[in-house]
């Protein structure tokens, strides 16, 4: 997905955020902030949301020297996800579609998203699953993915956010046992999961755990390693979560991959055809030209 | 007030919304946005932020060669505000204090700011003045304000956005006749009122009308005209409508003017002590410079 003009207001909310997060310096804050005001009036906006957190951040993390500036937030999502876990699964366990309900609870963590919300409450988690309790997930889309799941052999699972992964666990374990494996990301960037989150939230028991070699706040294909894109490409069936993976992975051309998230802002929404804050469980077409450049009309 | 860097995430969603209503042509509206982009990165944020909107509008006035591209806004809200006058006149005259629920609904219509919120609806005017009817203002603020207005002999009343200027006339309504001189801006910026929309709310017929002699979206003495300044200097009351006043002014020297506005974001509220959505009638205290250092700590 391109980047619509509508981004860019919130990478530089972003960025503001990720320059209080290093720095209790306003004067650091406010270059911080310039570097990240002069690096997105150069951007490319053919290219996904993404490429510009990756270079935005990158710079960031250039200008500062520190290599993680979310890394408390990360571990309070994560403790904070495993407090929960426990009633969850016992919902899971309790309901009469259990991969239906680990389905709707993986979706609602995707609401712990620092990229798109960057004052995020604990309150703002149990409202959203609280909704994901009440609410439901498109049938025939449900249906679809339980059928994909049922059939592939070898799954793909591309986690997005800390915290979110662990109710990703969820999910996770109403697959087929040794079907799954799960990628991280290699290096932090906001509060996208890497191994250390994967090992916090109890992952790397569960599953094997890989990185995609990058760090974009996405899988941008061309970006990761040689070793994940095979897995990729072999990968019987993808499923990809969030917002920051559909951006990148919408017009790839993997024949059997699923998105799963929460739809979070408007841009999203509008491309997605749906409302701002509903769960999405959505089969992806495969890339059509003529498809993405509409879209890109209708909303700039 | 100065700029606090909050301000910047909000002036390039203004910047796009100003690029939208200016142009249908995506590749323009980028332009635009990378000029404005371009313009905040390099910004002084010592200045208060009308400063930066007024260079920031005039910079896309000069791109595309339109003056007004808010204008059709500022007839609907004008027009609106009209049909909603007479309901609220009757609760005025009504009332068992009519100056205070005039000042409520004065205070009610500073919601309609296009500056702070592009997408607004008539629906939230109306759960602004739902909110004005069922609350309070400070009652001690309000006590000084109306010993004020009534030992005033000269009331400067400035202006703040269209449509807003039609619930202005309510309490204009409640001063001493003959007292009351109303300042407009001298050119369109944003959804600020000028004459056009003076004489649309009907106030040219009430008071005379003058113009501040600028188009910053707040009032920048250093900016107005010397016949404008001497109308303030001299005047024995200013009333300053709205959030773009408020942070032009709260460093004057001038020894008894009020500020009345809603507090419709972070900044604002956090630098006036206050909840977001508040009406807030506030006496301006006598710029001390510590004052002042000690706010820009506390948000950057």
């Amino acid at each position: 997905m391109r980047t619509y003009l509508d981004c860019v207001p919130c990478f530089i909310g972003q960025a503001l955020d990720s320059a209080r997060r290093r720095t209790d310096s306003p004067t650091i804050q406010e270059q911080l902030l310039r570097e990240a005001l002069t690096l997105a009036s150069k951007l490319s906006f053919a290219k996904p949301p993404p490429i510009m957190g990756r270079l935005l951040h990158r710079r960031l993390r250039e200008l500062t020297g520190q290599p993680d500036p979310y890394r408390t937030a990360k571990h309070k999502a994560n403790q904070f996800a495993l407090r929960l876990y426990p009633e969850l699964k016992e919902l899971v366990i309790q309901s009469e579609d259990p991969l239906g309900a680990a389905a709707k609870f993986a979706i609602a963590g995707n609401v712990i998203d620092l990229g798109v919300k960057t004052g995020l409450t604990q309150n703002d988690v149990r409202s959203s699953i609280q909704e994901a309790i009440e609410g439901h997930l498109e049938p025939e889309a449900l249906e679809d993915f339980r059928q994909a799941v049922k059939s592939a052999g070898d799954i793909l699972y591309l986690a997005d956010n800390a915290g979110e992964i662990v109710f990703d666990c969820l999910l996770i374990e109403q697959m087929p046992p040794g079907s799954v494996t799960v990628a991280v990301k290699a290096g932090p960037i906001i509060n996208d999961a890497t191994r250390e989150d994967a090992e916090a939230a109890g992952l790397t028991d569960l599953v094997e755990v890989i990185d995609s070699g990058d760090d974009a706040p996405g899988t941008v294909l061309d970006l990761c390693s040689p070793s994940f894109r095979r897995r990729f490409d072999a990968a019987h069936l993808v499923i990809a979560k969030g917002q920051g993976n559909y951006e990148t992975l919408n017009e790839c051309r993997h024949r059997n991959l699923f998105f799963l998230l929460k739809a979070k802002c408007g841009v999203i929404a509008r491309d997605l055809g749906c409302r701002v804050g509903e769960m999405v469980v959505r089969r992806h077409e495969t890339f059509a030209p003529h498809h993405t450049r509409n879209l890109g009309e209708s909303l700039t």
